[in-house]
């Protein structure tokens, strides 16, 4: 218990994301060091009043909440967490979760699209994930309206589904699912990245987006727009090695549109469930998956090795690193690995310090092991 | 004049298919030795009472009946048939065409449908051919109902089109259709395998879709239904190297199957014009042509040498060609090569045995340079 308060406390502290939080642990080894280290680490980054950490009780009524609605915490680095999902370099340190933890685990299929759906579209949201739920495969969504609920609905008929929500498991969004939640939650799965009490507001859906796409082996598109917040879905699930499959439509729908364009930069034209079943692989490809050195570092055996991700740096290398990493950096994206090469330091060294400049908000972590001097310093 | 009376003879010789021709004129030198020829070949095959030609007086009529209406003759191995219909190894001997010759040789891409077509489907078709069509690319189609029409019409707005017909040119079909087939004689042109007077049956309708596939350079599909007319059309372009265009379209509208399946196979996933242009080539690709020895030692030059394709065979070749190789012909279709390194024999003396076979009626020719026994000899 005391293990989970102090997590919650660390992966709720201002400016610890989920990148932060996997680096903090692999610097500190334990979540303790990791907390106690944070103020002297944001100092060193050059910022003059370090972010404090939510204070216990705060953490305690965030545990006891959860626990009534009966839901309980996966960590990142602790067993249960879902395997797909902990493969992301940013999977979210924790997970709320609603109904039955074991489903995460499962071979699962993501079936997403828009929200503004036509009929057509939604009857072939349920129609696939009735039958994919039938061959056993839990059926992921994002429970908005449209495709997400159609194919929630056609997975209840003959299987099980999971539904990732944007905001805090106890803010049922839009609101007209909230029976539908309710539903999911007694036969499958709801989780959320967000504390309870959080309104899902548009920054919280690429976050649901990008945990639909580490849950799934691979990612169904029905009706999805140029831009459209499935497309992005589609993306990450294929930077992280996940199959896509996209149901085509008629060009003149400018919701068939997204993917279309899908199929042709090479998703599986998908007509029905044998379309995925006959594609779904067994594990995500490794060739999908973002290279962050440290992130490999850790991977093997991730649940079991918690307490042993400490990397040490000499002191003389984290002082050179201070010195030369920051002007390295500025408001163009740059890679990791570009930094460690001008700078000659150890990737252990260059983490360290990006570290320091993170909790101090001089630079933000990018997807795809990139980072860059923050907007407003 | 006397030329195209004796051509029109020979190739409206019952028992004389489009590779039967080339082969008469390959192994004869000149159409009048082929026609004498034409009795002791069926006899050596074992027909008692072989074909006779038609009389000069019915082909008379027929070309003065063309001309009447202001079409022309075009012969496979004469100037100013179309260059790429020329490339199939079963293209027609004789093509009668209505219009402008000339558009036969322009660039130009075929778009072909479902008959019973969806007003979108119908839609996406006259707005795909209206584009190419602005963009100088020949429009071919078949003039049937649906999408046929459709692009026919959308490609009179900016351009020019072709019409191939399944029968003759004055049977123009659908009925409904005779307005549209005279507008596109007038600006574009109108070709028919078939003579004047063949009112188009069922066994017409492959020969036509064989034709549009050998005159362009890509083809479109546009609502084509599982073993549709159109899939044919888009097959026969495959192996002849021509580049495959499809309109995707919801999995629920069976009409779609078939172009979502070619997709699926690797035509070009296709919502706009701009899709076809930059993806549409100026030759065939060779690797789609189908393999005919004879048929590539004709093609260099096939216009200007049509004199010059005699290949002489001793005498005693044919005579153990005659012994040797029917046993080799079963109901299942050989290849050719095969035949060939069974029996010993040049090409060209195993060529002029299938000759006898086929004009007696014994054997036939497949696709693909194959042949089999004929099922009721």
């Amino acid at each position: 218990m005391d293990d989970t308060i102090e997590r919650l406390r660390l992966i709720r502290t201002e400016g610890v994301g989920p990148l932060t939080y996997r680096r903090l642990i692999a610097r500190f080894g334990t979540v303790q060091n990791a907390l106690e280290a944070l103020p002297d680490l944001a100092r060193a980054g050059g910022r003059a009043s370090p972010p404090a950490p939510p204070d216990r009780r705060a953490i305690e009524a965030e545990i006891k909440a959860l626990k009534k609605l009966g839901g309980k915490f996966l960590f990142v680095d602790s067993p249960g967490y879902p395997e797909f999902l902990a493969e992301l370099p940013d999977a979210p340190p924790a997970l709320a979760v609603l109904g039955d933890v074991s489903l995460l685990s499962a071979r699962s299929v993501g079936i997403v699209g828009a929200r503004n759906a036509s009929a057509n579209g939604m009857r072939m949201a349920e129609q696939l994930a009735t039958e994919l739920a039938a061959e056993d495969l839990a059926v992921v969504s994002g429970l908005a309206r449209g495709i997400d609920a159609a194919a929630h609905k056609g997975a209840l008929k003959t299987g099980r589904t999971v539904a990732v929500i944007a905001g805090g498991l106890d803010i049922p969004y839009p609101p007209e699912n909230e029976k539908l939640q309710a539903q999911i939650a007694a036969t499958g799965a709801v989780i959320a990245e967000a504390p309870l009490g959080t309104a899902p507001i548009s920054r919280h859906f690429p976050k649901r987006n990008r945990n639909i796409a580490g849950l799934v082996l691979g990612l169904v598109v029905i009706e999805a727009a140029p831009r459209s917040g499935s497309l992005l879905t589609a993306r990450l699930a294929n930077e992280a090695g996940r199959e896509l499959f996209a149901v085509p439509g008629s060009p003149l729908d400018p919701r068939c549109r997204g993917s279309n364009d899908l199929i042709r930069q090479g998703a599986n034209l998908t007509e029905s469930a044998a379309d995925v079943l006959a594609n779904l692989p067994d594990h995500p490809s490794r060739q999908g998956l973002a290279r962050d050195p440290l992130f490999l570092h850790q991977r093997s055996g991730l649940a079991e090795k918690s307490n042993n991700f400490f990397v040490p740096v000499a002191d003389a290398e984290i002082a050179e690193g201070r010195r030369s990493i920051p002007p390295l950096i500025g408001a163009d994206p740059v890679m990791v690995d570009e930094i460690a090469r001008r700078c000659q330091l150890s990737t252990a060294a260059v983490s360290a310090v990006l570290l320091e400049l993170e909790l101090a908000g001089k630079v933000e972590t990018l997807p795809g092991n990139r980072v860059a001097r923050t907007a407003s310093p």
